[in-house]
């Protein structure tokens, strides 16, 4: 079987095994949000991730499949309430909970897709639970952290490179990395081989928000993203802040217009598109999304040979060449 | 020492457990609202109730202590949430999160709230961690549901007394039981023994509960809260719902009226009052947290004879009196 194929089969055990344990219906104003946004089609990355970490240090994947779904879960209680904050109509090509219902419901079925996590995880059979839990709460308070500096990344004026690596580094990097590491801890593998995975979920997660603020920029449209979503929201990115640092004069003008969220629309996407790859921001993005991926890949090498190791290595590939 | 010392020791101890773990300060666009929130002066029921639980049954309260502060956190999470969808501007006498702030705000840091709880929680040295994890996301489910049903209880027309009791259920007396059956987990109880300790919390939530809507309608203006706030806003508390099927005629006429928020002021609430009095639901009200706390004290009658048992009895007949 292929990777492609495998990983298929890993979304579907995942999606199975939530709708076996989604099974509530009352109160309906809490679960039919919820239900509607587990079931619009995730791509199940973190718990595929998870599955995989444990398997690589030898364990069964079975005995993780709470966590793995307690992830996802949590992942998509952080979108819901997200996606209030940042206004948006849509998720995955359909309206948002609080566009759909209202914003009460929006806050409190996320609440309860918080706890819900938590339930499940704590079925997780295994003699290392303190530590399992420790991580995932580490992930959830830096997801909160993550969110708030993200915030102020966009309000506040003096905003640098550095602020921007430590926001992804929490917002998105950190639960990618305890993914794994739960699923390590699970398999109850030694100090060093989790470390290699927590190096291999930080690095993977960086390298593909690297890769996320990218193909806004030079997706091809049948990709299905729409490009330059982020320059006209004014969106302070890493190839915004990067292009602030390059540009001068004329460039770099318009660079601020962008920054300042001033008057900006449509047809000034090519424009800025042209002065990202003009100033090198372009090449030093896609120079980020290869280190970090490499240095993911470099992590686990270590560990014994496996299948769900490799598997694990090709799924940082793939994930950065979005071709998944 | 009497039992009223005895409260104001936990509560200092509790505060100052909080104090010591809640050093963050940033991003402190999360983290300045956790602690004004947090710091604004609670009575410290919940975490209170779980070290006497836990020492009723021969445990050292300071083995607790993390967990008997991740309760109060997370119940000050729900009470941060609420606020939002209550659209409330006080709390405890200072500004609500999101009117000080803003919604985002109040939304984010409810959110590490919850995460920080449970980070506190998996700290707890114990080898029944999951089910103490169990009964912990057990609750917070339960409490999102129990909101669920509170705002459904507020729009629906066809609404029962079973309604209200199934909403308080979970909305309120599933922490209070699940506080208390936390400490006996971790001082290692026996079945029975913390069986008898969720009976106590239940029963005991049940009564607080019906206390606070009594006092709404019968409480000193010195007390301190504001007389008849309940019927201003319609709110279907137990007595409204009760005195719905209770009434007739013009009585009903004005019960009906408060029901459907339908042109009701302040003018209103002393007809309500006299109405309530003499349909009988005060006294009934009255009786059901007579009848609440009678049972939860029964509930630990059997527990070892212990100061730590005798003052959580205190305690329950204190809670329903209110002189605390």
């Amino acid at each position: 079987m292929d990777y492609d194929q495998s990983y298929r089969n890993y979304r579907e055990i995942i999606d199975e095994h939530l709708k076996r344990l989604i099974t509530e219906s009352e109160p309906a104003g809490l679960y039919e949000p919820i239900k509607y946004i587990l079931f619009a089609g995730g791509k199940r990355i973190r718990p595929t991730l998870l599955l995989l970490a444990c398997e690589s240090l030898g364990g069964n994947y079975k005995g993780a499949l709470n966590a793995a779904v307690a992830v996802e879960i949590f992942h998509n209680f952080t979108l819901v309430h997200d996606d209030i904050m940042d206004n948006a109509d849509l998720r995955r090509g359909i309206q948002t909970i609080h566009k759909k219902w209202d914003m009460n419901t929006a806050i409190l079925s996320g609440d309860a897709m918080f706890a819900i996590a938590y339930k499940l995880l704590s079925q997780t059979k295994s003699n290392r639970l303190s530590e399992i839990f420790t991580a995932f709460s580490q992930s959830a308070i830096e997801v909160c952290e993550g969110q708030a500096l993200d915030l102020e990344l966009e309000t506040k004026f003096d905003v640098t490179v550095d602020d921007y690596i430590k926001m992804i580094n929490k917002k998105t990097a950190s639960l990618i990395k305890n993914s794994v590491k739960i699923g390590g801890l699970i398999a109850d593998g030694s100090e060093e081989q989790i470390l290699a995975l927590e190096n291999y979920g930080l690095n993977l997660g960086l390298a593909f928000q690297f890769q996320d603020d990218l193909l806004d920029v030079i997706a091809d449209e049948e990709f299905g993203k729409s490009i330059g979503g982020d320059i006209v929201n004014g969106k302070r990115t890493f190839l915004l802040l990067r292009a602030k640092e390059l540009t001068k004069d004329k460039d770099r003008e318009i660079i601020m217009r962008v920054f300042n969220k001033d008057g900006i629309d449509a047809s000034l996407v090519p424009i800025v598109k042209e002065i990202y790859y003009r100033c090198g921001v372009i090449e030093e993005t896609q120079n980020k999304v290869k280190f970090y991926t490499e240095l993911a890949v470099k992590s686990i090498e270590d560990l014994p040979k496996s299948r769900a190791r490799d598997m694990l290595i090709w799924l940082a590939n793939k994930l950065c060449e979005r071709k998944i």
